[in-house]
């Protein structure tokens, strides 16, 4: 079963439900919604039978929609709120209902489970996920090769940018449709997932057709249109944070994807603007801990936007992870000397390889952590 | 020999310097210095010589001073820089010249090494420091316990504000002297040097009677006499980087410090002021590689401040190791429900046993990434 | 003629120009223009024959533009800038510089003259043109009623919002088409010019039949394919600053749409964000001598938006037209406690027709004020 | 009687009461205020009685305090506040409430009053107040001839720093105790009363034997030392706002001052820091109608360094009398391409000269504008 959101009608068989695991089902208007915990072998059976009774009396030609919630997501995230889950903190519950007011799919769930999301076998939400490639599609060498390097290093997903918002109407703004046709290329020779950039409503329909992941980009966070057809399209999106937008905000624009069914939303905080100029943006960490506080969506860090400089990269990745980030987006490029656009902050194969490793190390060590108390708390 | 600066004069032999070490050399005027590379057995002869040479026609009675280079801190430095270390970045050139360009001490040494700050046996500037204790010193119950569980679960520093600045005037402003004096009895029954902060140019040399560290608050971070002050009061300074600060401007605040010949100071980003309002600050964490990348001091980071969120301490700790800061500064509370401010971001002793536990972890862990990796690129 | 840019063809008269006038042709590329001084009584064949000059050899099949220089905006900008045009300030210059670095349309022109954008009637640029009206457009009774209301205090155009873009998917999103053709009706009924928001790309073109100016919002103001579509749309386009965009920025998207052809754009300040929470906004009222130094378009002042705070409306108001504003956008409903949106922020007719009263004396008094120095410096 | 606060004992005459006039008087514990009415011939009679109640009972031998509100300007605030002033605004009740809960003496009168502080004749708080003089006292020639070229223009009050806050501790710091001496002769030959900034708690005193006010710079705002050392002056204080401070914390940084029984409190906007970097800060014009909602204290505008650009001087000056500021402060140089800092946004005396006959006739004119509106609202 995929995971996110899945279209069910009442009286339907829950399929792909397991015993042990929770679920929730949600009414089509999608003002409320009921947890199911499915429990025993016929976890289907029983499953189904609660929601033909949630069902009933429902008159609505809407569908209604189903997710299942990850056990594994629910462990780790009970394992990480750790010693602090007892403590009361009555401001900041204040603020996270502040934040929350207004959402009704994005928030987090009851049973506090994360959502894993599924794009063609990569599972975000679980392990680490890198997200690897050019910032943009300059011509099918640079971008094959990027490729290749990005996924023998270990990157799930190659990035890549076939349309670019730029400032100023008279900069390179894409390869276009010829840029897409060149990422199909690159994935049908690395098997990657391609994650690419569209930005504007009439382009979302033709570009998913290319595309496994839709990226929204920091200016078009609150471009509702955009994100009301991302919705629509069925594919997996990628919404990165508004240079000026809050929490609250950003999680108001994922709901307007979630509204529309689509429940496969990869958050990705990629640094604000504010009075500091060394850094082109401040990359705002904490952003991980407050998503996993205020939602179920896997939280990806944007190192290379968010700083600008290409010697934070890694020093910002590892504290990611270290936060317990579900993923990162990274910019790399064959030859970072001769790209089109952000020369300055994209890694080469090489550093990509090293730092590659040192996250996997890195993200092996911090589930030990987790880990060792779960089993018992040992540490 | 403490580390950081020393008075020198003329014709000393420079006692403490010790084979294949470099040590920089200061003229008065604090408007050049001269590195020293110490080789071979008769190291401190050889450096002697080089001082003398250079002090040459010096007619000032002023002093001058002499800072050793840890060859560690060196050598970590310059792992850290890693594989990027070839790549010519010519923005960030430009960018890092702006903020150095009017630093004298406090900008990168001609080696790249960093320095270490040796406050009463806790050298800062090598392994990882965690300076921990109350917010406000409240009476000597809540802070000798406050301390004994703290140095227990592995804090290098009792931190504990006597003089608090707050908004209002009719708000707690903390203990004064009777705060310093509990102090002292803290540091009695744990060893435990002390850091507290200093808010009145009038006090800084009586507080420095009390205090190892005297803090400077963001509030103050461009209060130019305090800072003079506390340059001349010859105790350690922890400066922590004004809420709408850049690191221009704060790395220029040290060397106010610097400038009066104390370079025993370390830095503190404790999150900015920005729109964002889930947190109450901005945990600025690139500070960690900018600071690397533009000064010689040790960067610690305090996440009770920096996120005024109790959940979001763990997971910015952690980021923050990661990323290579140097230290820590976390509010503890033996009782955090009654504590007289800042009540929702302290810890508790158990919480903090359980991070300091993780930190410790993550540190050997991070460590070890460098190791390997300088013992021949196994990794 | 119409102000801002018009096409014309290689060998035209350019019909239209009279004695004393200048005019800039822009080649069909936009990457440079000429400027044409008209004199005499045969200024149009004098023009012709300038351009048909230039003309020569430029076998592009993409038109040429053609824009009037106003005589009256060029001698006002030179009365304002006064006293201070012989000073010579290098920092300013270095930043108007970087401003308009990428602006080949946007930027000031080689005389310093202000464009006259004229819109069924009313040209901005010119005298003080107040644009108001309701948030939203609710029924047709709250808008024709709000609309005559405005009128009779002296507004120019009608605003109001038939796609509203709200942070939350679950507010109300405006009535679409049929708030549309309540606008069309209140036009019919007052004779004022409609300004209303367009969010869609798709949408721009039918929007444009109903409306007299499309108004892009901040949020969008870096969705640059809707701006490119405002821009082949023919229609006037009133452009907000985005919350968080520079003057560059800012520029840099009216240029996506002159780029397009179309030079009848009106910029439009309406607050920033920043930390101050008291305001909803920060209304940056600098933007009027900024834009008045690096762009040659008008430049509108939003004191509703830009505070959030009713009571701040007139102040703001006024210190817009002291420093020299082109025009003002102001939330009026006819009701102001029973809006759908921005409740507290919409003045009543009554408050709206006495600040309409201060507001024309006011322009009065500063017109006076130029036109007294202007004849002679009595002043 | 002078403006502000006065030390008053239970059972003092109160004097310098006048029929219709009305007085605060506050409790010893600066926790309650009791406003009194003053009416009739005999009004000093009558406004003892009422002391001498409230006083009966009062052990405390801490002094209590008496403030005149200034009828005049309490008629004008009324004034203002116009036809907006039936309608109820929630949202904005709520936010002042908010920025004024701690305030016991900063926040609004009862009565709405606004104070007039009067400094060596200068009444601030009733027409326009326009400090004005150079940067940096640089020498005597400097000083004075500024001073007499400001003073000719209409300046009330020269400044002039002695004392210079700089980012760097090897940029010019100002001339000190010698300044301070050229500034008195300054005032001795034109007769203007001093502003001048104090940076260290140690120099209140003494700076203030040469000072008529003390000026507290935005990056000393929240120097609480110094607020609390300036209070207990009795010299007149002009507070900066900070760079990144909320009229909440700095109203309440103004409250530090009072609370030491000093109402002779000035608060001057400068610009605050934000991400726009055209400018060198953003001047926050909407802190008029901010401080006028929640305080009655005078409040002043800082287009020089609000600004930094000297074409905005005028635009942003002229906008804030429109606006309804009770002054401004200006830098002016005699010679502003030699000056020794902010070289760039020091008007000279010929501009000058022009913007203060345009600043008195546009203060004029709004004065008339409010009225006329007074007389019958025959506007």
């Amino acid at each position: 079963m995929r995971a996110g959101w899945r279209e069910v009608v009442p009286g339907e068989a829950l399929r792909g439900l397991h015993g042990a695991e929770s679920a929730v089902v949600l009414t089509p208007d999608h003002c409320s919604e009921v947890s199911l915990v499915v429990r025993g072998a016929d976890a289907a059976v029983t499953a189904a039978g609660v929601f033909a009774d949630i069902a009933q009396g429902s008159g609505s030609d809407r569908p209604w929609f189903l997710s299942r919630q990850e056990p594994g997501a629910r462990r780790r995230a009970r394992r990480r709120s750790g010693a602090l889950e007892n403590r009361h903190d009555s401001r900041t519950d204040t603020r996270r209902e502040a934040v929350m007011k207004d959402l009704k799919l994005t928030g987090t769930r009851p049973d506090h489970g994360r959502s894993v999301v599924e794009i063609a076998g990569v599972r975000v939400g679980e392990g680490l996920v890198v997200i690897a490639g050019p910032c943009s599609v300059e011509n099918e060498e640079q971008t094959v090769r990027t490729a290749v390097a990005v996924k023998e290093a270990g990157a799930a997903m190659l990035r890549g940018g076939a349309f670019k918002p730029r400032t100023s109407p008279y900069a390179f703004q894409g390869l276009g449709l010829k840029g897409l046709k060149i990422l199909e290329k690159a994935r049908r020779e690395t098997g990657l997932p391609i994650v690419t950039e569209v930005i504007d409503t009439r382009d979302v329909s033709w570009v998913g057709e290319y595309a496994d992941v839709l990226q929204i980009g920091a200016r078009n966070m609150q471009n509702f249109s955009l994100l009301r057809e991302a919705g629509k399209s069925g594919r997996a999106v990628l919404l990165k944070r508004g240079m000026h937008s809050t929490l609250e905000e950003w999680l108001n624009c994922a709901e307007y994807i979630l509204a529309e069914g689509n429940g496969q939303v990869l958050l990705c905080e990629r640094g604000i603007r504010t009075f500091e100029t060394y850094t082109r943006n401040t990359l705002d960490l904490s952003m991980i801990p407050a998503v996993h506080a205020t939602s179920h969506l896997p939280i990806l860090i944007d190192p290379s936007h968010g700083t600008g400089v290409l010697g934070m990269v890694e020093p910002m990745s590892l504290a990611a992870v270290a936060a317990g980030a579900d993923g990162l987006e990274i910019e790399v490029h064959i030859d970072p000397q001769r790209a089109m656009s952000d020369k300055e902050q994209q890694l080469d194969p090489p550093a990509f390889a090293r730092l590659m490793d040192r996250l996997r190390r890195l993200r092996a060590f911090m589930d030990g952590l987790d880990g060792d108390e779960g089993a018992g708390g040992k540490a």
